[in-house]
């Protein structure tokens, strides 16, 4: 159910867009309980001066190499579990991919559970009467 | 005022992509109430391995042929009107494209009737005091 | 923390869509209160006809020189201060920019303040307990 769109640079390759998809995935199911294979991502590479971002924000300085990663999800996960995920994401990363962690950049769009057909025109998620 | 977001794969032409949105417009006009001439769309083509997608989900198994249909609206339809949008948009598309019902992704984000400007700098939907 | 994404049609330059960005920067200090510096945008070039709008809608005339503005920010702004914000976009993309006031359209997408990490897997807006 999350939808997962990732902007980023032609510098990056689209296998590490990839990597990055697959990183977010993976803390999506151990952080904050999206079930197995529920993995749906755009991906869209632009031109470096495509990506707008400041020097500096909250003391927080950005390069050309910035990801943005904006998520649709369900409403309800709890401020602690978002922290844990965010947290996951950017440590992951890091590590995989020796990207910077202040260009980790995350948003998250919260929709109810009726606002999702993942084909064949039903609603999934339908609320139960 | 729904804002539709249109993501596929390089496969498809650009004019299938249209007559994509050209369905999900006559289904918002003869399911949600949406009014006349209330379209607004943008069409993104992707490379093949910029659209990531579970194998299968929810016993629905997905192709490369995946479209992603993101609509942002005002909140209000309720579970009964969504039902019947995502059924209309893909029965019309599986009829006149011949695209897997499976490959039919929708995401409705919900916003309030003041976050929009139709052009000329105006809240056209201002709400009356 | 709004972050913006930008879509228009490949017979703009870059320069011409950043320009629009900056306006959009401007306008947000001057108009909601979004902080010094908070500048983060996406910017995709179209194909023409990958842009998809109506003749006319609302009494408004659409051209090909559509340009659409999709910024997600945080809730609680009030009505009064999104009119006064859609109004100073327009002004000055209109005024730097020639642009046809009917074709600058603009959606918000409101989300809580605990829905953004602005790099380091931080959540740097997290609720004062």
């Amino acid at each position: 159910m999350p939808f997962v769109r990732i902007d980023l640079g032609k510098q990056y390759s689209v296998a590490e867009a990839q990597t990055i998809g697959d990183i977010v995935y993976q803390a999506m199911t151990s952080s904050i309980n999206v079930p197995a294979d529920d993995k749906f991502q755009v991906i869209t590479m632009h031109d470096e001066n495509e990506l707008i971002i400041p020097q500096n924000y909250l003391g927080i300085e950005y390069s050309r190499g910035i990801v943005f990663i904006q998520i649709t999800l369900n409403e309800g996960r709890s401020v602690e579990l978002k922290k844990k995920f965010y947290k996951s994401i950017c440590e992951m990363v890091v590590e995989k991919l020796k990207i910077r962690s202040e260009d980790i950049f995350i948003n998250l769009v919260e929709v109810s559970k009726e606002n999702w057909s993942f084909g064949n025109g039903e609603m999934q998620y339908a609320p139960k009467v």
